[in-house]
């Protein structure tokens, strides 16, 4: 099936039967780290989508639903596409296995991470992208920062839910000092 | 909430409920395999579960559904208490990253996994246990083999579901050859 | 200092020096696989070296020593550079974590590698390669094979030194069975 | 080649010729950060030794050379017996996969890590450990910390060449927050 059919199918579920499973079931979700490399390999951006949320401008790393039927990396391409555009290049990693795994529970507490609507486990990976980004649907704009840059407090404080400590991890398992 | 509440709460749910949450979502399991160490760190027995399948003997690693709100690590004990029962002793990982993702898909063929109930996809851990495993439930016995032993392809071929990829791919990582 | 610095600084050294090195210290290496990947990142080509060792033609992995104040990305690049050709266009990896470590040891049998010039200790990465790859210097040839042809035994055989386990052990951590 | 007879053998070499490996080739490290676990698997405590250096006291992860003809895990053993003693029960990873490479260079900037005496390049394990801890040797105590108090910048300021950095990478590769 693919990523366009799924589209249709997850448009085909309502609102109510999301939330049916989410009552139930742990939902699975990819975090993806979008960044710009050099002929080295070297990470020279990390890319973080703004957001406006409560009347409040967020930053947030790449986030979306594994769907029914929908091959992980299936999932890593459409939600990069959704939220770069389609001329983004995404590198999708040739390894399933993530750098971390991102338990998010509805009660804030019980680990880093935290989605009020849901629990959700997330599979998080760092993609390279060798394209032209363009920021779609409802983020207001992409930002390159350098990992230097990503370190500050200031910057982090915008990341809801936990995607500071996520990006933080991520720079880690980089070789960046944090 | 304690593993022992999920239960219960698991139990809540009826087999229609987690039925429509299988046609609805992937559903997030973990594949476990459970070794013998010695004092270097070197596994030196791999154990497999000996079900019976639909008439046959089948082999198969510990595996099992994270439940609603429960944290990846108490899934992981609590299915290996299941199976190999409560005097196990098993080291959990203290890292989440897990060594493969394994995807399980309805239609044999998409991937090497296939689970003919459901879209599931697996976090995969290699788990020492320390102490006396005695096989619980419907488990007919618990067979310890040599990494040697474990790359046999007849022995190989009574694993269901690409459970024999997912071991020769928990060897690989260890530094067997396979 | 660029390679090219450590390239003629590498010259320097005459043989003499090297294997005095290799009487005291593990030698450190890298083992490259170089692979095709498609849109999605899935892999469709793993490139294997055809040399004649010996009088008979064996395939190996691209795989050489890291040198003295080299960065390990700088090593990487030079030892697909060598193979490869200038213009194979290599994307290594931005995280240091090899996905596997071997050791190599003089003796056959201690560990599943074996250099009968020295004990090595090499840090194993798969490198995606988007340019032409053309082989340099004693490399006869580079052969594309799809993952499938890759686990052929027969063609296994024609690795030496431990370098068709390492292979396997590339194709479980990209998810392949084996 | 027993741990005993590898440290026999190291004696044997005079400073002399380390200190000509060391001017030809990258030395071969392991870095390691010991920690106690709970049943669940979860991180409690955090060993760093406290060593007085330079007059000045400072705190470091457990770290030395591998030696010429040693398996890493017996590189493993060997340094947290020195520095924990004889009592301490690491468990050592059953597999060799580190959760990163630091690569360390005479010159301070090259990377986050330094060295004055050499270009080393360390494998960097987290190391649960279940017995008694005794500081050994040059070393004046060791400090178990919980997570949380291993992220205090006043703490963090007290490791030298880039143990902090390292430090905050395993805590990340753990999932806690940095």
């Amino acid at each position: 099936m693919s990523p366009l059919e799924l589209g249709r199918e997850s448009a085909w579920l309502s609102r109510e039967e999301i939330d049916q499973a989410r009552d139930k079931v742990p939902i699975l979700y990819v975090d993806l780290l979008p960044v710009r490399v050099d002929d080295r390999g070297v990470v020279t951006g990390i890319g973080l989508l703004l957001r406006m949320t409560d009347g409040r401008i967020t930053r947030e790393l790449v986030s979306g639903r594994v769907l029914h039927h929908e091959r992980l990396r299936d999932a890593i391409l459409r939600h990069l596409e959704k939220d770069l555009g389609p001329m983004a290049l995404p590198r999708v990693p040739p390894s399933p296995q993530p750098f971390t795994v991102a338990e998010y529970f509805p009660t804030p507490g019980v680990t880093p991470f935290h989605d009020p609507r849901q629990h959700a486990v997330s599979l998080a990976y760092i993609v390279p992208v060798a394209g032209d980004c363009a920021p779609q649907h409802d983020a207001l704009d992409l930002a390159w920062l350098t990992p230097e840059e990503a370190r500050d407090p200031l910057l982090l404080a915008d990341l809801d839910r936990g995607h500071d400590v996520l990006l933080r991890q991520a720079l880690a398992h980089l070789g960046f000092p944090i």
